[in-house]
């Protein structure tokens, strides 16, 4: 299955054919809006306490959903990497030849692109979220808002 | 929006109209083999340390994609609840009629089902990998193998 004569494919990677119908639909219920516009802009890794802070919208009919998450400091963010390929096998992120499989890295690329950044909540409002820690592209599509506690909080003196 | 007379609804809780269309397909690339045949049998958080081996199995066109994958320690697994109603935005976990917004929980019930477990790795096979930390129902369909760092490893003696 695999594609190749792919102009767009660096030395040795491998593209498949894409299945012919999804299994499962996601409803994209939001959006994230980010200082970056393209992708080479955002940074490898989100800063939970110096990046800037991001503005997460929810769209209708989710908003009432939003209900106590101000009660958290901390959240996973997902979302769809909607200008990623799905269809890369092997991937050469040095563009030497040498490849590795998509499941061994965490490029953008894979047959599902979700995404999930663990980010520190700064307001909770009835259409919105503002949280520092994300590093994708201005308008990606929101997927899921979870409550995450923070995993290198660091523990208060004496305890 | 609301669904009124719902039997299955706790009391306070509120679900909506699910949107007319999806905004984008996922690809099931395999499945999740756990020892819970029912959902009420999976533990509320996997042990990567003492859990039960599970075995992740990836179909093709995606198993050359598992290349690499046996140089890590960790993975971040990708999974769909397809048990999951993707209806309700307030929820009574303690059905006591105190409702949370489904965004301030980890309830499985959401509109984007899609979870997310670290799990410690003990053998890449060609078509599946063996793991512990899940805590899913058996059958449920895989998403995404990422690699990933323990967090909470212990730093050695000295270091």
């Amino acid at each position: 299955m695999s594609v190749e004569a792919n102009a767009s494919l660096r030395a040795g990677e491998v593209a498949v054919a894409a299945p012919l119908h999804g299994d499962a639909a996601l409803y994209f219920i939001g959006s994230v809006r980010t200082p970056w516009s393209q992708s080479r802009d955002c940074p490898r890794q989100g800063d939970r306490e110096h990046g800037p802070i991001c503005r997460i919208e929810v769209n209708e009919p989710w908003r009432a959903a939003l209900k106590g998450l101000e009660g958290h400091s901390h959240a996973q963010i997902l979302y769809w990497m909607h200008l990623a390929r799905r269809d890369l096998v092997l991937q050469s992120p040095r563009s030497d030849g040498e490849t590795t499989g998509t499941f061994a890295i965490r490029s953008p690329n894979r047959p599902n692109p979700v995404s999930s950044s663990l980010v520190a909540i700064l307001e909770v409002g009835a259409d919105h979220v503002l949280v520092r820690g994300l590093d994708c592209v201005d308008g990606t599509p929101l997927i899921d808002i979870k409550p995450e506690r923070c995993p290198e909080a660091p523990r208060p003196k004496g305890a």
